[in-house]
């Protein structure tokens, strides 16, 4: 019994042990932190959107080793005030206007905190039930509040599960869709599969692709015009199929957007569904930005045709005001999803699984673990209720439409694309550079833009990002961090201008 | 001017609306939910450690859609307590001794809540330098607190990833290791690749595996022994690639795991780094569990052999009280994970990306998207401190230890599997089942300890799940909850007891 008696002075040593979930400190360093980040909140607009520092800033103000001892939360906050915030760039300040928002909330906050606080692994039903049942509950409720067609609903042989981000939820469509063709035609196949989106849907098709093995060969990125708006026209696409099947190739998979990452454009659901439903084409919509836009009537049109889809997904960290991440991704055959994607090792089986009356959500994903995302987005939903959600959708399309008007009525910029919901595509137009400009000359008009942007986002106060469509350098400028204001894009309208003043006088 | 005076009109309409991040509701908001977190841990031992509910319990306590008008956060907690923590299987409880531990700790929470509350979208380093530049930072400072060779730091070359769970670190270094193979051999051999784990080897590989692309036929689970203590040989490894090799197939890739989680077995890393080495198969170590320990010195000999690995991996958010969650990834070739999962969008190009002097960690992982995990990994290395860290480890194994010891001291169980960590795999032994008993008849004693293990769990009071290794049933006592102390490992061996004697004497 020697080694008992030796785990008994161990236990006799354990009551000095530090307790790294003592609730009363716990008490005290959280009531610091929300302090701390309440402050932030407030102080927000003090800090350049932009950060400015240079490369390598922080592994010069860092020790190149944990800490053998421990070091008080105070001056740990000392150091995120004083290190880590001048290299942050402020997502959540009222003047960031890039990229798409990401925009959060107390509610979206409060719900990560707790889901935080449980810390609970949820893979399965059994490994806490409330987080897989309040996650296919707020699936329904979200499916409803956006009229989805039922057969996307739990209540309707469908379903929805909360992933991290577009990436994972193309991947796994993709998967589903790769194993159910590959299960008729043979493994051998992998290498004719192809896959469809256009040139303006977001990388993270391609990417979702390459992962999934198919040939970089058989993506088409296909062609998109301005006459079209740049959305995917579905002649082009049937085209596309009909070349790919006259060598033998398989069409597999189309990705369709509404509201692309470069300009929001609109693919037309409906017509692309028909064409891809007559060559056996899962269809997959990534509405990651756009359909929180959907929960208003007057925006419920975009996404028409959507019943003719096998899956589609939006981000609610994105312009629902639930904080990174959350990808809401809805399927109509959620069978496909766990033939390609399910485990069953001897350790997770349990009673509740075998029963088949449970959803075992990590057959609905890449991982295992998953955190209880559902959390926030109950809270988001609840402690703002759909009206008010609405509204804050609709302030922001209507600040977008305002900083539209400001652009429309300075004869210097034009708007280059039409603007769908809160994002403005502007530059300042050919005909401001000046009679030096040999017409047609667009290089030196992206050159110009370019030059602009950057001068806008040196200033610090405020922050927008570009992209290229149809070879035209534009300015994105996307309303939807939580905090903006109309004096906030009068400002970053004012911004612009004396950047373009001082560009366009000195040249 | 129409268009613009509408939008004025919109501008003076904006004054009501909802502020969704304002600074005090927000401070009064937080503080709320500390207090029922603070709470939470206190009380926590007072709830069932699984979940008691039935499935679709909750569908009857919550209503069929969002509610159209806001609801007061006091409501909200109200049914938190009401109707989510029936449903939580409680993760946190100091009587929590299933699957592997998700230690969480008061820094662990607190980085989430800085990382949350900055809410921003690190996918490159300008999006947010200090994001990536921490993250790069707290991995190496990881790296060597696990004595890792230099290959595997930024400082020598190679480099660290925080991603969400070992299925994706699994999943992205297999698609590097795929890609540099399908560059030279071209992506028609994709249908010979072959991957290698042993009949131990976490699921996460084969789904990773058909992820991937890889045929199902080439997934090779080589069979272990108890003679080998459940390790995988490095001669069955050689035999399967020979094999292999002969009809024309291509090895791959290898996972070789350090604490199984049937049974914390360990693989062998050098002599089986040797074997893979002369075939040009890519060596992944999945340390999801184990690795943490080897921060002590007296533990660091299980990964020997780590530095002829390509990558290897760890979750910091099981054994590392660090809230879910944080997988730590190395790798030695960057670039080999860059070329395989890099885009490079127009929208996201920008200067500091063109100087090649950063780390733009999109391209280190599946999604664009990713959250600031590194802030609380590097708020538990600084608030806790090496050394605490060591010992609190330890502790947890000295824990077990002791469980391992109660377990030796009555004859009517046995210990499976040797102990090498944390977790203790035991059974009621056959030997006590009584006479009845047929020499070698497994099955009738596996089902006894599967009803032993249906009657600890349905008494609420503490929490352990199973495994099968060589046909036998084992009962896994996993010691890893932040909050779990002697008087628990006590209290939990009196309920097995008592179950095994009221079943027994029944019998």
């Amino acid at each position: 019994m020697g080694s008992l008696e030796a785990s008994h002075d161990l236990k006799n040593g354990s009551t000095h042990m530090l307790n790294p979930l003592d609730p009363d400190e716990f008490r005290r360093q959280g009531h610091m932190i929300i302090d701390f980040l309440a402050d932030y909140y407030k102080n927000i607009e003090k800090y350049p959107v932009r950060s400015q520092v240079e490369p390598g800033y922080l592994s010069f103000r860092l020790p190149d080793s944990a800490p053998l001892d421990p070091e008080p939360i105070e001056t740990i906050i000392q150091d995120v005030e004083n290190h880590i915030i001048p290299g942050i760039t402020h997502w959540q300040s009222p003047n960031y206007f890039a990229h798409f928002p990401s925009s959060g909330s107390i509610a979206g906050f409060l719900g990560e905190m707790v889901s935080t606080g449980f810390n609970v692994v949820g893979f399965n039903w059994v490994s806490s039930p409330a987080a897989t049942e309040l996650e296919s509950i707020v699936m329904d409720w979200f499916g409803k509040m956006l009229q989805l067609p039922t057969s996307f609903l739990f209540s309707g042989g469908g379903g929805g599960v909360l992933q991290g981000t577009t990436c994972e939820a193309i991947l796994c469509t993709l998967i589903a869709a790769r194993d159910q063709v590959l299960n008729q035609v043979g493994r051998g196949s992998i290498v004719k599969l192809v896959v469809y989106g256009s040139d303006q849907t977001h990388f993270a098709l391609q990417k979702a692709a390459r992962i999934a093995g198919i040939s970089p060969k058989n993506f088409r990125a296909i062609l998109t015009t301005k006459d079209d708006a740049f959305g995917l026209s579905p002649n082009s696409l049937e085209s596309a199929i009909v070349l790919d099947l006259a060598v033998g190739l398989i069409p597999l998979f189309l990705c369709a957007t509404v509201g692309t990452t470069s300009s929001t454009a609109v693919d037309p659901l409906d017509p692309l569904s028909n064409v891809a439903k007559r060559y056996g084409v899962w269809v997959h919509v990534d509405a990651a930005y756009a359909r929180s836009a959907c929960i208003c009537p007057e925006f419920r049109h975009f996404i028409d045709g959507i019943e003719g889809a096998n899956s589609f997904s939006l981000n609610a960290h994105k312009w629902f005001f639930t904080n990174l991440d959350c990808c809401c991704l809805w399927v109509k055959d959620p069978n496909a999803l766990i033939k390609a994607l399910s485990t069953n090792p001897e350790c997770l089986r349990n009673k509740a699984t075998e029963s088949h009356q449970v959803v075992d959500y990590k057959d609905w994903q890449i991982q295992l673990s998953r955190r209880f995302r559902a959390m926030k987005l109950w809270l988001v939903l609840r402690s703002y209720g759909v009206v008010n959600l609405q509204n804050l959708i609709r302030s922001h399309v209507d600040m977008a439409k305002y900083f539209e008007g400001l652009v429309g009525m300075d004869k210097r910029f034009e708007v280059v694309v039409p603007r769908n919901f809160a994002m403005v595509c502007f530059r300042i137009s050919p005909t401001a550079i000046g009679d030096r400009l040999k017409s047609g000359d667009e290089k030196i008009v992206n050159e110009v833009n370019r030059n602009l942007l950057a001068s806008v986002n040196g200033s610090g106060r405020v922050y927008m990002t570009h992209d290229v469509v149809g070879g035209v350098y534009m300015i994105r400028f996307a309303v939807g961090a939580t905090l903006t204001d109309y004096r906030h894009v009068d400002m970053a309208w004012e911004v612009v201008q004396d950047c373009a003043h001082a560009m366009l006088t000195k040249s």
